[in-house]
């Protein structure tokens, strides 16, 4: 039996993070959770191009690519001995536009067997968005969430389209992140 | 002249087998029907790995790759010697989510010049579906129905990216199953 | 420092020209627009295959893409000496369907730092269509011009995928052309 990669992507606020712990009691399976922004931050520190977290975005966009792959070609490792879920994003919001979270030179090192995306409604994003105080506030109207989730489908699509991944979409429901775990689960078993 | 593949898609319910049939009527030119599952089918009948189309499923998933990819090459070979509509769906709904049908592995065998969805509205598409005594019936929310036909147009948006076919959206309509059948021939020819 | 495409896609009807024009005067860096089609038209001019644009529709298909290879091929080294704005569609819309604008073989050479989406309400496109007279309307219902903007969506999310490119969405509001033209420049910033 061949380890398996799971992709777990969501925008902030969807609750993705309880949604993969609550996730990881629940299947049968044993999984390593790998999230991607501190795999780079890692390797990053490691090579002294940065101190803290927020020293990434002042990295030059070709380092910061470099570190992408070498994240995609560690965790690809990892996959060997451990199943794995990637905690990710299909696309990261910035001030210019939509980023690919999962661009071709990084799906080309991980290929997962399920991409999941986990959606929320739109106002209980903004609440849960509201209620985290470590989060900048910018892009938060209904529309705006809209989109980006809409957005993320897309990308997601092209994404199984290059790695042949299944697309699994779970809506996170407020006060319902158990029965969403479950959901969860039961792809990871 | 060089022989078409034209990959005909949409979702159980949109009444595509009719309307393809009747556009084969309707178009000028010659053209050859190949279904991918019963492709596949074919492939692993001959190699004695099934009986039954329900043994397909039992097929491990390396396998069931394997076979993919055959049939894929056996329909770009069948291409040679005449023009082919390939009948076939742009993602497959399972319990775990959305497989696609048309990944970068089968499209690099498989070249279309159009890939066509073919649509319906949701409520056609479940009143369809339950005349259909085949088919067991788990998912066919109106909500559903509309987010897997929104999803096949990102499936298919990737799919015309990499294969630079044209894509091609037919809406068929209730009781207008021939005019479908025409926009297709129009199309085909 | 490198220079940067940029590529900026638009419908017909949604001020695209106006808004890059105006976008140019804005920006504190230096850009050459270069547009697609024209770019098309001045090879095939050349190599005396057309002598009016009209004749561009006459060329048989595997012609056509060889002349956008070579203007995509002609665009990338333009970008060796200047930053070029690439005006441009993400789909041309044709009587048989939507034909990718940036399918793989062009963004093989072309690889964008970000690719921008100018969209605009469809009312405020239909009459901006209408007060063009060089364009022939055969389907500016709201209903078809909504759809081509967001399959257009799914289209850029496949070819940001591919390319690592940044996807921008810029909405240009009905008699706000300069706001639309002032964010633009700061991607081109």
């Amino acid at each position: 039996m061949e380890n398996k990669i799971i992709i777990v992507t969501g925008i902030p606020g969807v609750g993705k993070s309880r949604v993969i712990n609550d996730a990881m009691n629940l299947t049968k399976n044993k999984y390593i959770i790998k999230t991607f922004g501190t795999e780079m931050f890692n390797i990053a520190k490691k090579e002294s191009l940065v101190k803290t977290r927020d020293d990434m975005r002042k990295l030059n966009n070709e380092t910061q690519k470099t570190i992408q792959v070498l994240a995609a070609k560690n965790i690809s490792k990892a996959s060997e001995i451990s199943n794995i879920i990637l905690d990710t994003h299909s696309t990261i919001e910035t001030p210019n536009g939509y980023l690919p979270g999962l661009p071709i030179d990084i799906l080309t090192h991980l290929i997962p067997k399920t991409i999941v995306i986990i959606e929320s409604d739109e106002k209980d994003i903004i609440k849960r968005r509201q209620n985290d105080s470590n989060r900048k506030r910018d892009n938060d109207s209904i529309i705006a969430i809209k989109r980006h989730q809409e957005l993320n489908r897309s990308f997601c699509a092209a994404y199984s389209m290059f790695t042949d991944a299944i697309l699994t979409i779970i809506t996170n429901k407020e006060d319902k992140s158990i029965e969403t775990a479950k959901k969860l689960a039961k792809i990871l078993d």
